[in-house]
């Protein structure tokens, strides 16, 4: 499998694109809706390019990395092929009535086109519909990174859950510690120092092991003090419903 | 001010003592409840000890580090000195019937007495009852830290707010990640890459410019996916709550 076209031209594209010419694979084609955004990538990736589902060249493997709202309509339009999708949320079944040979090739990592990504860190989850396929898939994401992943559509979809709450959440935790900082005139970069100490700790430890602060301690005191301090309702209610949570958990 | 006396012998004595000693200034004396945990301070710091307030040694200032609940109590028990406390939480205004030059002098990190600190990187959050005892506490800061800065009682209280947002609830956002993954037998470890990514973006950005995922997105189908996968009632709960609030911060 050395034969690759690529649908679609964004960010996961891009890089995948570029660290698979980086490994000796052969990008055939790229093809996106937008005849330009294929040409940009295509030139990248010395490659043909082109904006008709019907007229793809023939490939070892077809990689989809659009939109997950487009991935059924697009392909519903091309011939059965070696295909995987790099979608964390589809599920493997969204290849099964047309195609032989079908997978997963999901990239956990959120991608930028403008930011220089260092591929070989980043997770690969690798799904295949038989053994054999899953066995050429794994080693095509083996050539790109040092942390692939065998893992089924039920586990990505509960990784997928997990990485809401700790990518999202956590980013809107950071959010509102912005705003009421803001409102003191306290730069948020003085929490940097802080933040990063409590990601070092979880690379030796669980994070239920290293949880600290008033609703872990259960200092009711100092809980309520906050709750009375914080002037807007949400902020108020989102404070008082996690610390409920959190002296739940630690129970 | 360069003879100091601590009173506590815990992980934020522990600190800045051995940070004060080797900045070139004196710890004469060591006070803890415990007289075992002052010997064992005292000995590294060279410093006398004592388990009674009423036989502290003469000296330039006291460094209070001992837990907020025991502060009001231990005060009541000692003479006029110059003085600070370490806390985030306790106002300046504990002091203000009894001592004549008082202050704060907050280590914005959390401790942990096994654990070596590169205490240059902490930022101090300095705060001081008169103009000329507060440059005198910034310079004792600024020998330790390349990170001090002034910060009033109510700033230091949104301060420790916003360090509950950013730090406690976003390791309880971890913590549940964590916990979904193991029901999958899938290691947290995958999520350290994608958690490192979101810390780094902080870097550069205000962490409302950087938030992605389903809520960001308005992205309805995939956010009442998840509700129905989650099994749990209170971490369903807490999805939605998050979730809401980040489709109205973001409206």
């Amino acid at each position: 499998m050395k034969n690759i076209i690529l649908l679609g031209s964004g960010n996961v594209a891009t890089h995948l694109g570029i660290a698979l010419k980086n490994s000796n694979y052969t990008i055939v084609q790229v093809y996106s809706k937008s005849i330009k955004n294929a040409k940009i990538l295509a030139n990248k990736l010395e490659a043909h390019f082109t904006n008709d589902l019907t007229k793809l060249k023939s490939a070892d493997l077809i990689i989809v990395c659009i939109n997950d709202d487009a991935i059924s309509s697009v392909l519903s339009q091309i011939k059965n092929t070696a295909i995987v999708h790099t979608s964390g949320s589809i599920g493997l079944d969204v290849f099964k009535e047309k195609f032989s040979n079908y997978g997963v090739f999901y990239p956990l990592q959120t991608f930028n086109k403008e930011v220089d990504i260092n591929i070989s860190k980043i997770p690969f989850c690798i799904e295949g519909n038989s053994l054999g396929f899953e066995k050429q898939l794994i080693k095509i994401a083996k050539a790109l990174s040092n942390n692939v992943v065998k893992m089924n559509s039920q586990q990505r979809k509960q990784l997928h859950i997990a990485a809401v709450f700790a990518c999202n959440f956590s980013n809107h935790m950071y959010s509102i510690a912005d705003d009421l900082l803001a409102k003191k005139n306290i730069d948020f970069k003085i929490l940097l120092p802080l933040i990063r100490k409590t990601i070092a700790n979880l690379e030796n430890y669980r994070p239920k092991e290293v949880q600290t602060g008033p609703a872990k301690r259960k200092d009711t005191a100092i809980i309520q003090e906050h709750i009375a301090t914080i002037k807007e309702k949400e902020i108020k209610e989102l404070y008082q419903t996690i610390s409920a949570n959190i002296i739940k958990y630690h129970e």
